[in-house]
């Protein structure tokens, strides 16, 4: 049994590992830290968790996680970056699920998240955990940046596309939306139901924090320069992303739909639907799935690819879990062959 | 395994019966029927289920499936009773998710269906599959009548109080609030989002047909004539039901909270949470658990019950697949044992 | 031109009453205060005011507001009371919103709100608000304790009851159902949509805050002592109440749907449904107004009422507004009459 | 007092004219047609008009509107057009919110409509009812067709930038968004609160019938040839269209927010928010408004607009009410100055 531990476990990437975790057969979770409910059982802060786990939350300090194989951090950014040299050093394989270790230019990560990074020494050696593209360095990997939700569903649609060179990468659109999930479970207004509800609106159209990470990892795959416009939208539902994503074709005689079920025919967690589709976001709720459709409206010079997950799970800790399996040689879909909970 | 049959595998029961038994280690799914979708792959109408399912809607006739252990019907009311008795002389065990055998005054079931029944002969047979109050009776029974979504939380929340003879039956209120999956897969105006969305109504205030099933069941444990006033109201959410149940004390005494403790202490799919809580559906959100909390407001003479349960699982497809599992001698939470989806 | 000051401009209740007061044509709102916002536009903060309101907020001190005809407390509990004294002796007419004056045993309220008084003296002097049991005292009122939400809803649906003596007292039920709009526009975890959408739950059950105002009101219309159950709920929608109320009847040959009509006659807010009919929040909402069915289900011992209002307009500021209209000798339905948003 | 007519009152749009109309000091509508509720009280079929409509429903004949000053078809497509000659006969003035007298080129209309065109010699005459665009035209016409929903919202962000020739027309992109009221209220499986809440996704990706109907108004504003991709989303509510529209620039160093704000300057429904905003479908609700916010992401080559309606008044009938004034020359605001209802 591969012993883990969580950082911030009462967030909503923290209580979805521990979902996941409690289904997941070889790993056991030993420890979970929560600074504001030190003492507290994590049943009585989740009551769907009642009989899954016995835990109480601990102090966040390293002496009590370094017993780990494998600490998650689920903690707000600038946290895991204090932390990280002493659990590796103590031979923890770390998996942070915010952004401490995604972008590999500490400038750019000191300007968009307008702190001081604490140890840019480990950028070069974190990994960035998109297995779709990094599968064989995560194996080896010790510290594993998982990528953010929206990255998640814009990389995988722009993928099969950039890497087969049939768009112009300099006019890219995503157009994401995501469930309130997503700005997590810390009390503020905006994310009220009575501010979040029965409403629609984009938000960060200036510049959002996920901007630099998807232009960094798109630009390593593609042969031209990448320009993105990227805006983010707050939907009225708890969980799910859909990006639709735009770009010029090159060419327009391609069968899309054939390079994009090639290129992701052996992957176990993303699918591609059949010509035509639409996905919903309610048909991966739940799950570490990403459905996807290719469409090119009427035939001409615009793609429009349409890219669906459940941002906690694909686009948080199911992604996580993924790589952890990765990681400790496991079958890559152990704890994660749900079904989506639709309706 | 356990060659399994589900006959109108298009509602929502039919799916979440497909969810469930697809994550059932000791099942396999042989026949899914639909009169509407035949010839159709089943994850070509329900993209949660690609790789999941490789079945193809067939007939729903009798031919189709007495090769199975068991059939489910997941079908409207007055269906399975057209079926039910050839099915039984395939030796085919049977659960019904519909209403057609819950009911055991056939002269009661045709007032509240405005239909003659198919077979009252089988209802002395049919075990209203309440595991809580028949398991017994299950264990040996061919034919499950699977209780209705709002019994199920009802009785489950009064039975502790009519057993241990606290209350006075005869001011027993059930004030029930269901989500709209409750009211099917069926094309309607009242269903639609723009009706059901952002607003809250009671329906059925003068009469609801699980009103004589509730009653039914309730008179057979309870000591004294049992009266209920019960009302249900929709709620603009998809999954779960909470019912607030109110009953006069005989007496002020009792310890209500070590009753229901002790009542439920060895059910595996009934959770009384500590003195003082509220449950809350979203933490039963896909998974085959009630959680109760009771209350003596003020020390007064009524006791208020809050019972939640997810009511397309424990309120349907899930208690069917616990039935199926007692039926077949299996432990009693194979392919149940899930944490709830929150938030 | 009456002219008005809203203290406690950046709470539901405070931008519902700039939205009616809007539309008012005989009122002038010259103040809005808000501590934190001071100095901004109010249509910056509610871009809704945009073309409607040029003003800024200002300090909540007595100074800026002297010069009111009438003055509405859109605070929390225990601001109006530190402020009314003055604003009386300045010939001022207060509305408040919160429920600083609304019990007349300054013990009770000490006890419920967890505060000290600050002026106990005012309290018998205070007219509660309900225009529909106290329309001659609010006539000539200079103090108008504005009623709650619950109460609102509760109230109106006992009182044909009580007043024509036809139900038992001693066993009163309140089951009322809230939108998320009533716990107001402060930053909180439990009113977060990712917590509060998809979910239903009850809260308050031991005892809320509502309770004893009902209470007291409802004792002064009955011959006979009043003991309620009061459970309130949380709906995963932003605006509406529905109360089911239950109460056993004296005797079973009355007609109801005949007693509410004849009483609610020449109410014009008070809209009492055809018999059979089950009121919806969504055809109250936005509006001043009151929709109520009454049930006797099979003829039996318990009548259900079914009352609903739009929380923010009948169970606050619109009723304020009422109020205002009855104290400054205005045609009543004066800015209220609009017809509901639906869908 | 204007006569006015409705024909097709019980959808959407037809009940939200009513509600409209009931608050319009100029108009008394005389005659709701409706083949289906035909001799039943509107107020029956909505309860929300209570107390401000007393008409019954009466059959869609022609006989039942050549009184009327005007008629409003609130009907399906492919209805008005079987009226219309015999109602402009008879000199009643024709507003019809469906698609019948949209697009100019009958082979167009018949290609995406399906169906063959009843009175194709009345599209030169008609007048595409767009006031910001056509407000001479609409003066004098006899025959309106009021704009689609999406249509509005995308043309209203796109106009400025055509008329001052910044961007280029060649690759226009719309990504939008519509509550789910857009889709009316037949009953459907796919409307279902259970389909279409807690979830997102687009639909008509390869093609929309509103797509030709702004292609052709777009082209007729720019000076070059347009070429959009047009692609609508379902969001999980019941109000509101959020278009998100995207160009690349012809130069950079354009005052963007000035542009705006001088051609909307005069408008009285179309309100420029400040630079830097994020308009948001809930600050509209209710209102005849379009709020709009320009921006340009980090100062590059792609201009971004952000443009909120509610599908049902801007989008549909608060505009077709705007077309009314103009038609009859009362003030345009005249029975549509109302403050969004937020929350």
């Amino acid at each position: 049994m591969i012993k883990a531990g969580i950082v911030g476990g009462t967030g909503y990437t923290g209580v979805e590992l521990l979902r996941l975790l409690a289904m997941h057969p070889q790993v056991d979770v030993q420890v979970v830290t929560s600074r504001a409910e030190k003492g507290l059982r994590v049943d009585a802060v989740y009551p769907n968790l009642r009989g899954f786990n016995d835990l109480c939350f601990v102090a966040p300090v390293v002496e009590n996680l370094t017993a780990c194989d494998v600490v998650f951090f689920a903690t707000p950014n600038a946290t895991a970056m204090t932390m990280a040299k002493e659990l590796l050093a103590a031979d923890v394989k770390l998996i942070d699920l915010s952004a401490d270790f995604r972008l590999k230019d500490v400038t750019v990560w000191e300007k968009w998240y307008g702190a001081k990074h604490a140890c840019p020494e480990l950028l070069e050696q974190a990994v960035y955990g998109l297995p779709e593209t990094n599968r064989e360095l995560i194996k080896h990997a010790d510290l594993v940046a998982n990528p953010g939700c929206y990255p998640t569903a814009t990389q995988l649609g722009f993928l099969p596309l950039l890497k087969a060179n049939v768009i112009e990468s300099s006019m890219l659109i995503a157009d994401a939306k995501s469930g309130v999930s997503g700005a997590g479970r810390s009390a503020s207004v905006v994310g009220l139901m009575s501010e979040s509800g029965e409403s629609f609106k984009a938000y960060g159209v200036p510049g959002h924090r996920h901007l630099p990470e998807i232009s960094q990892e798109l630009s390593q795959l593609s042969a031209s320069p990448v320009s993105l416009t990227f805006t983010p939208h707050l939907v009225p539902m708890i969980r799910g992303i859909h990006a639709t994503l735009y770009a010029p074709l090159k060419e327009t005689g391609i069968n899309l739909q054939d390079l994009f079920e090639t290129f992701y025919a052996d992957e176990p967690f993303v699918d591609v639907l059949p010509s035509g589709a639409h996905p919903d976001t309610g048909d991966v709720r739940g799950t570490n799935r990403c459905q996807i459709a290719v469409h090119q409206p009427q035939g001409g010079q615009v793609v429009t690819v349409l890219s669906v997950i459940d941002n906690l799970v694909k686009g948080a800790s199911g992604q996580a879990v993924h790589n952890m399996n990765i990681m400790f040689g496991l079958d890559e879909k152990t704890g994660l062959d749900q079904v989506g909970l639709y309706p």
